[in-house]
């Protein structure tokens, strides 16, 4: 599998295992989606990282003309043109410690694979075994720290779901496990604020643009009555059928405009 | 650098760039010191690990008696008696997708380095820039999701401390980015309850079954006036000598135990 490795394309690509990206969670991601051979949104996906890099301050070593010339020659590498492709950015390798070396010699890696088929209606859960930290700045950010999202999808496997929702410590609604939410209460179409412990999504942000929904926050009750929820993300838009397994309304104009949104 | 790594000795370690704990964080880690060369309270910390891999379900393929004789084997080769070992454990190389491959092939890997010195008196702060979340299990496994910890220690770093204070979404105090804290409040000896969002560390377990300390939720307002605050981890046993820049009380006593303790 040839991969982009800090500015190398590299068919055995291995990593040093004192990598903080491995020993500490300590870096970023983005996941992109490629039509055609072009990356989709990829100014508002490096935006995003460089955001997240201040947060964390971690430097970003390549330009976006670089990243961008880099995705070209992967995705020629690999003979891909509809694909999904991920980049890393890791503080890279260290001597133990939690406290970040003065000069970090940051690993960017870059993969790619060919695009999964759209994902269906999507029957949601809403996790129990874990919530977001709207109290961390990570909750905001794309990081590597992705246990508990994997614990949520596994808990929605459990209970024969596709998808988890996580509440946020005052039992409000975030996002999913890869998603943002969006959903129509009391004839408004509504998705939490990003102070609420979710991510800036590069669709939601598309959304809120185009003049589709508004923020607010959303207690959980309300999501139970909700007359359409629909999930977005960088690969794509799908309606929620199910909310812990009881029915929820589709509405095919909505997702048809969030779609419009996103794509268009 | 020689590490012991699914088994094997090797000098030039690398690892597969699609190992789950580099691309999601996805596994957990232990930090154990090496004295006289034996690693101290093996026992307890394989069965922490144990009891991660129970919550995370994932596999443990390596039983106690091979990972002892692998810590063995690996102090030789580096030649070292006393040091501080590593211990990581991931969920292995998989493709893309947040939930577990049914059938994982998890990453074993150990690292040792010579012990640093003692850490001396420690100025602790209350961090800011983030909080513990005591709504996941995530807070109570030593996960490889530390972001929230280095962020903590930058925040220490800038305000000229050593140390940082995690306070959980209720405003309580849980562990430092590093350590469990035991704190003299009226009289007696308190730590926090491991549902505040604690690490259920081996020196706190220590320390509790010497019937040293109790366990009570502590408000921060109940800290500031501790007539003393000491840290306890794997490596070492530390007063406070500062708390946002405030004096604390030092207790040379209370220091001695919880080292007799802890060191046994």
């Amino acid at each position: 599998m040839i991969v982009w490795l800090n500015g190398t394309l590299i068919a055995e690509p291995r990593l040093d295992p004192s990598d903080r990206g491995f020993t500490l969670g300590d870096g970023l991601f983005e996941t992109i989606r490629i039509v055609k051979g072009h990356p989709r949104h990829l100014g508002q996906h490096l935006d995003r990282l460089v955001q997240g890099c201040r947060v964390l301050r971690m430097p970003l070593p390549y330009d976006a003309d670089t990243i961008g010339q880099g995705i070209v020659d992967l995705l020629a590498a690999l003979g891909l043109t509809e694909a999904t492709l991920r980049l890393t950015l890791t503080r890279g390798p260290a001597p133990r410690g939690l406290l970040p070396p003065a000069q970090p010699t940051p690993t960017l890696l870059m993969s790619a694979a060919a695009a999964a088929p759209p994902a269906g209606p999507t029957r949601l859960i809403v996790a129990t075994v874990t919530r977001r930290n709207e109290h961390s700045p990570l909750s905001r950010l794309k990081s590597l720290n992705y246990l508990d999202n994997i614990l949520a999808r596994q808990e929605a496997a459990d209970r024969g779901a596709d998808d988890a929702l996580l509440l946020n410590g005052q039992g409000r609604v975030t996002d999913t496990t890869i998603a943002t939410l969006f959903a129509r209460i009391d004839g408004q179409v509504v998705t939490p604020p990003v102070a609420e412990g979710v991510l800036p999504g590069i669709g939601r942000s598309l959304v809120l643009a185009a003049g589709i929904g508004s923020e607010r926050e959303i207690p959980l009750d309300d999501l139970r009555r909700a007359k359409a929820i629909v999930l977005v993300n960088s690969l794509g838009v799908r309606p929620v059928i199910a909310l812990d397994g009881e029915s929820v309304v589709s509405c095919e104009a909505l997702v048809a405009a969030l779609r419009t949104a996103c794509e268009g």
